[in-house]
Order: C-alpha cells, then structure tokens, then sequence
C-alpha cells in the first residue's frame, strides 16, 4: 500500500484541452462536444480498470491558474455580488474544479472525454465514476442561477 | 484578495456528522435524512451568501482518516476487483471525498444538511452549489455497479 501524508497533494494526471487559457473555454463548456485527453499518469494506468463501462466521470482538478479569492463575486451571469461558495468561480480558497465529463474511450492511461471546461495543462487530482444512483438530484433547484440562460457578460 | 499557492490545502471548516467512524456510515448514507451539521470557519461566512437559495450543494472534503491507496480494490459490491478509479474507495492518491448533499437550512457560517456520509470532524475543502444545467446527467450508465442494489458484504 503505497501512504498519502497531511493536505498536500499530488496530481495524478494532466488534461490536455483545446482551450489554451480561460478566455478560450466557452460558458457551457461541459455541453461542448470537443474533445479533450486526460492523460492519466503510467503508475496510476492499473487504477483506470473497468472504467471505460462508466458513461460519465467526475474529474476533480486543480485551478493552477487561480491564486486568489474574494468572498463575494460577480459572475457574468448578473450584476448581483454572490457569496463566493453559491457560485462556480475557480478562485477559491481551495481551488478545487469539477467537472462531469463524457467519457468517450481510454487507450491505457488516457482517457478521451467531452464537456471538459478546463484549460491545457490543468492538473488531475482524482477521477471518480459518475454513478446515477447516487450522484444525480433530479428534484435540485438552482438557486440565484434559476432562469439565467445566458451569460450577460463577458467572462472577467 | 487573498493568495493561494501551490498544491496545499487549507480547510475552509469541519464536518459535524452522526457517524463516529466508517463503520458508523450506511452504504447508501447519501439517500439518509440524518442530519450533519458543516461548520465553515466564520471568516469564510460570507462566502456562503446566497447559498440557502439551492437546494442540493455540493461538498469536496478530506478522507483525513484514509493514509494509502491500492490500485486494485475489492469493494463490497461484488467479489471482482475494480480499478480504484472506477470505484468511489476512500483510499485514493488524493483522498478527496465528494456527496452532493440536501442544503436544509443555514444558520450564519453552520449549514445543516442531510445525505452527507462523511465521518464526524473530516475537513472540508471546497463547497460548491450544485447547478442542474450544468452537473445533471439524466442518460449516464452505471457501468459494473448496474444493478448492484445492495452491497454483497460488510464495508472493508
């Protein structure tokens, strides 16, 4: 058994995306057809087993990018502030992302996925089957963002 | 604004929860009305703003008790190992542990939920709404977990 220590973490992959930097990921980037690889690194190619009978996977990765965070932001969908933990902004205190993706095929340690919304380079924390059974809320509400088709700004 | 840097986490509050340790946790703890309690650290309490208005959020936290990971692992669903990454173990690389949980009420910094199945005082890392458009997968598969209603032996 190989041992993890305290809050540091190490990733286990990189993604390799069409969008070269923030700007360049649409707003329903998870709805987009392009393909992004998510190259999982060799060591960790035996823990990938059985995924590929999973439609979707959850992918969580590190906003690499992000160094900072206010506790209330405005996001392109109104020009009301939000508290920061009611919105999807990638600054935060954790820069945790997650996605939903698609998987669509893996050949060994990479994975081939769409409607992944982050940028070349980000880099793989962990990878989990999307299971229906548990992680889909068809009743949930959506809050502040109810209604809110379309962005009514550009990305910041 | 406040600087984040590299791959080391800070915890942004603390799970309350019913369950003492893993055992204490139901297989299906995400579908049980018992009540956890999260405790953000107050001066995140702003943060939370507006959270109240979603139904469901989504909660990122430590498996902080997990220190090691096999590739392999057999799961109380069936006898078959599984990759670890088609499985949802709590012994990962990065122990990340992730419940979209039912948001019942908040009181100030203190966010009561039900469907949290983390043990009592596990470190939370990131909260995020959880957003039907964008997280919701009405057609996804349930790959070798389909129709494995109840898990076949105790919890490792």
């Amino acid at each position: 058994m190989k041992k993890v220590h305290g809050l540091e973490l190490k990733p286990i992959g990189v993604i390799r995306s069409p969008y070269k930097n923030r700007a360049d990921v649409p707003y329903q980037g998870h709805r987009s057809e392009r393909i992004s690889l998510i190259e999982v690194l060799e060591e960790f190619e035996e823990g990938l087993q059985d995924i590929e009978e999973f439609s979707h996977i959850i992918v969580i990765y590190w906003f690499h990018k992000c160094h900072g965070y206010h506790l209330l932001v405005k996001t392109p969908w109104d020009d009301i502030p939000h508290g920061l933990f009611s919105t999807r902004s990638p600054h935060r205190p954790c820069p945790l992302g997650l996605t939903v993706v698609k998987l669509v095929a893996r050949n060994k340690n990479i994975l081939k996925v769409t409607g992944l919304d982050a940028i070349d380079g980000t880099p793989i924390l962990d990878i989990k089957p999307y299971v229906p059974a548990v992680d889909r809320r068809p009743t949930a509400k959506s809050g502040w963002l109810k209604g809110k088709g379309k962005p009514e700004k550009k990305r910041c």
